[in-house]
């Protein structure tokens, strides 16, 4: 497989954190890194330039929603993720798995497929390892995600255990049904909460040839701090010299605990839901633009930081989040992915100098997060 | 008054189509030219950075919609419209008349001043022609327009003669109430329909000393027809050395018409409404995204187009439309916004080069309207 490759370029000295380089046919992806998320094929109110000036190197689409609309096909004679977007960096795709579980239609799982109602017209669509394979092949994503079979928690152990051996089943289909050698396959890890589950999972997926190895079926409403024990008990099992993706997370302090655990690769919703939403992270913890102590305030969301959003004043974002312009959400979100960027390259480069421990704390006191 | 200047550069042979240069204390704007609307303090669903890269030169605002929303001094104490926004060009104000007309509220016109009512709380505001100036200043507009008294036609003429005299009276408060010598003051000719009245107004204003003259209560639900006969009755009336704006218009073929009858600027909110709302203009005339024959188009928008928009497909285009994904509105808007920035662009060449007449019948001939 010339196509990719994944290369550790430092440890860091006091922890599980990896500094590395995962090199894909549309160029390199510099770990710990952050997925931006283009759902429906844009980052919601970004377009792909301001995409690009975040600092993001990968961005990610979801097989589910861009198969239902515009369909695959129509992606595919679009010129693919790559051709309708424009983005020109690497695209990871997601299998379609957490949305079945998430989107919380009628869904039944057995052996051969997953089988839901869409969220748009309610017809029934039956999702097959192969078929999720077939869809991301035609998206053209660099990395496919193996289709996977999520379960609520908490849940009864033989329900964590069935679903878990069954996204190993999946997982081998996936990789066998698999046609482009431009397209790099990850194993989701799953298990629920039970560390036992997750070994042995972790352990099977290892022994086959994939790619890069996902945590997966977390960031699901259990706390953190469980989130945490289970991506530490997880990591040590997966292959030193491929990426581990953390799939769904998080918060700026999830990014880095989870670094510190040995993850280089996220991805999340929150820079661009929050920004949405009028919430906007800085070094000193969430701003609530509407609140009225921002009315006249003309220092901006974070000094130093190198948006446009940063650009303006607070009392004028204040002013487009009241007035439901359209702009309000835009600096925003470009404002929330510059900074999970920029909480990356910082991450990056502590790792490099052996200090990522004292850079945790350090930006643990500024959100007002007790260590 | 140094502050600001016109200079008549080229006339057209042909027609009454001027070329020239309006200079104010934030920079020249190239006649004829077209401003995008920035109602609340944004161009909806833009970036300042996007709307400086369609070419645009001057922006507009509202301000009635500035006045109750965040309210003139806390704009002021953001630094103005330019400190909020960060628009480094020339910025016109709106001085609230048409809003009060528009927006339906109750209201009432007395000699004194406007009364209605907040489209926000329903609280009573009464709106001077010397308050209008003082909001205006707040915001620190480069332009700012008088207050007028805007009547829905068609009406009686003594109902239409009443409100352009008192236009008139209010002119003059505007212009004697006003404290800003880096703020230029135009006037705005009423008279709805009725030459001899449009003729009459025209002239008492011409007579004080406005930087710049606008032809208003136009673009209100009247024929085009009627728009041109007006306008090319009014505009030989006006100072041949000061600016001449046409407010509220229009359509691509609405702007090169009224070039033709002597017009200079123009606004409207058309190309970021009907971008919001899936419609492109182009060079062949208008395009519905949302309809099925985009779904699998290949092409852009326009081909040539510089904007950003038309780096992509029209069938991803159509996509982001049909998944009520923001970046659909933002990127039609900037083109639309492009697209007419590249009409008046081709308009000021056409005129230096003595064939405006043949450019308008070409356009029109693309846009399929007769001649």
């Amino acid at each position: 497989m010339t196509h990719f490759s994944f290369e550790l370029t430092h440890r860091d000295a006091g922890s599980l954190a990896r500094r590395g380089v995962f090199v894909t046919p549309h160029g390199p992806v510099q770990t710990p890194g952050f997925m931006p998320v283009g759902t429906q094929g844009t980052v919601k109110g970004v377009t792909i330039d301001q995409v690009a000036a975040t600092g993001a190197h990968m961005i990610l689409g979801n097989t589910y929603h861009l198969a239902l609309r515009p369909g695959h096909e129509t992606v595919r004679k679009l010129g693919g993720l790559h051709g309708m977007t424009r983005w020109e960096g690497p695209i990871l795709t997601d299998s379609g798995g957490f949305q079945v579980f998430s989107l919380d239609a009628i869904n039944h799982v057995d052996e051969e497929a997953a089988t839901f109602r869409s969220h748009l017209d309610g017809s029934i669509v039956r999702l097959t390892p192969e078929h999720s394979i077939e869809i991301q092949e035609s998206l053209g994503s660099d990395v496919a995600m193996v289709l996977d079979h999520v379960v609520a928690l908490p849940a009864e152990k033989d329900i964590v255990q069935d679903a878990m051996e069954r996204s190993i089943r999946w997982a081998r289909r996936c990789l066998e049904s698999a046609t482009r050698d431009d397209q790099a396959k990850f194993a989701i890890v799953q298990g629920g909460l039970d560390v036992e589950l997750r070994i042995q999972c972790a352990r099977e997926l290892a022994a086959m040839d994939f790619e890069g190895f996902a945590v997966g079926g977390l960031s699901v409403g259990e706390p953190p701090t469980e989130m945490y024990r289970i991506t530490e008990a997880t990591t040590p099992e997966l292959p030193e010299n491929k990426p581990r993706y953390l799939m769904g997370v998080g918060t700026p302090v999830d990014l880095i605990e989870s670094v510190a655990r040995g993850i280089d690769l996220f991805d999340c919703v929150m820079p661009t839901r929050n920004g949405r939403n009028g919430l906007a992270f800085t070094d000193s913890g969430s701003i609530k633009l509407r609140n009225a102590v921002h009315r006249e305030d003309t220092s901006p969301l974070q000094e130093s930081c190198p948006c446009i959003a940063c650009r303006h004043s607070r009392g004028y974002l204040r002013h487009l989040f009241h007035a439901k312009e359209m702009l309000g959400p835009i600096l925003l979100s470009i404002h929330n992915l510059t900074y999970y960027q920029q909480v990356m390259a910082e991450t990056r480069a502590a790792i490099e100098q052996n200090r990522f421990n004292q850079y945790v704390a350090e930006k643990k006191q500024g959100w007002g997060i007790d260590a």
